[in-house]
């Protein structure tokens, strides 16, 4: 497996793969504090793609003020091992000069989606992500790049970007890896204490208990899953609500209170961010609409 | 010469161009109605390339309210026969809805050096030059990208979102053509009635003229640069000064009135946007610092 440092040996790296002929070239972006669930949109890459590259990059612009830019988890070597064991072919990691030699002046901003939920609480996080998958983009000229639906939002906003850049890439969106007891994986579950990891797992059983719901009864409107949401969530009393929220997607659209969240015509998703003391932790649960209903 | 008016063809011919191994990409954006400075950035792009295009495009979102999106000049006929003339390989001239199929959400910002000059004329109009210019250099691909230097502030635009991006394209900037009399070529000098076309020299006057005061006294300030430009230009009695004015190059950093015009590590630029009725012409003169002259 190649370690690549600079921007100048990823270009080379990619430019004799492909000179060999080996085949589409596969991105899986990440921050780092690899788990299970960057283990598994590296499978998914190795399994599309010629080439896998990984990058590794805490990208400072995505971190607003006060935010964990400085404590965000970081463990190379044990990143290294973990990429190896999948087979990747090459790990990028690049340091913070080597990315922004000077402040970068250009920014990537999508509008209207970025405007709500983690849009909402991170001011400028959305434009600091577009930005630097950009830039990765453009370093590795990946045919494919993975993403993980636990950050469902990024995942919406960068399709946008993509489709409106006319960037030659297709998305791939990997479905969220959780631990046995249901909490979704993040780096950042690093930081909860014993007692907030125990009631962190109010994040994906009140998902759980309003997808429940909506199988029993697909009526139920936007209102009555948010309200549920909320009081499932508060049942915790170290979680504080960030949002909760019921929306189209990928368009990401409000639904009234009153409407139906089930849609025949377009997936829903609950989204929630939670604090649990200085963490923030996020989880969703996606509800496509079921192939032939909008035909009855 | 080929005549792609769907990205999905201009992909397919940079795929079989490159399958062919017929050498680098040069693409010449332009909005068309094309004359001897367009033709003068084919020839460099013949002369560096393998494959060359030339896109067409007048760019809905890089116009304002109230300027010349509807009424910008247009002749396809004679823009198709003049690219051929030039040896071209495919013109690429998507309608506005293969290159807005819905509206973008999307924007490419560079801060700082779109904030003066035609940038604080302009507002949102860079916005809208670097996003058309990305969706291009990713439909084409070019390893070369060819501007005219008449528009000295768009090439540092994009010659700044290139490298904060790690775009992989280099930029060719190509110095302005000029009518026999010095007007300098553009699009819009069709727009001018003959009184406007006559007075109209006051542009590439004041800069012949400040350019041979900077060579006869080499200390003269910014400042008196300014008052000369003006002075002159306030002769025309048509001329509608929007600015004038003394900056770095390609920084675009303002030079105090007090500060010599002419650094000997600094690339000087006197820069023009004058209006005459309701046509804004735009002109420039750079001085690069000589070399050896830092090492004195």
């Amino acid at each position: 497996m190649n370690v690549i440092r600079t921007i100048a040996e990823a270009r080379a790296f990619i430019q004799a793969r492909q000179h060999e002929g080996s085949g589409a070239v596969g991105l899986v972006p990440t921050m780092g504090y690899l788990h299970e669930g960057h283990a598994s949109l590296m499978r998914k890459a190795r399994e599309m793609c010629g080439t896998v590259v990984v990058s590794i990059f805490v990208n400072p612009i995505q971190f607003g003020p006060g935010e964990d830019y400085e404590t965000y988890p970081r463990d190379e070597a044990r990143d290294l091992a973990l990429a190896e064991a999948e087979g990747v072919d090459a790990v990028f990691i690049p340091s913070v000069e080597e990315m922004y030699p000077q402040p970068t002046k250009t920014k990537i901003t999508v509008a209207e989606i970025t405007s709500l939920l983690c849009g909402a609480s991170r001011p400028g996080h959305f434009d600091g992500v577009t930005t630097v998958v950009s830039k990765l983009f453009h370093i590795i000229k990946p045919a494919y790049a993975f993403f993980g639906m636990k950050d469902a939002q990024q995942v919406a906003v960068i399709e946008q970007m993509v489709r409106d850049l006319n960037m030659d890439v297709s998305i791939v969106p990997c479905p969220i890896i959780r631990e046995q007891d249901g909490l979704a994986l993040s780096s950042r579950n690093v930081y909860l204490s014993p007692e907030e990891r125990r009631q962190a797992l109010v994040l994906s059983g009140s998902l759980k208990a309003a997808q429940a719901i909506i199988e029993q009864n697909p009526e139920v409107t936007a209102g009555e899953i948010r309200t549920m949401l909320r009081e499932h969530i508060t049942q915790s009393p170290l979680a504080d609500i960030d949002y909760a929220e019921v929306l189209t997607f990928p368009e990401l659209s409000p639904i009234a209170d009153s409407e139906q969240a089930l849609g025949t015509d377009r997936g829903v998703i609950m989204a929630l961010a939670v604090r649990f003391g200085r963490t923030r932790l996020i989880d969703n649960a996606l509800i496509q609409p079921k192939v032939g209903d909008s035909h009855v």
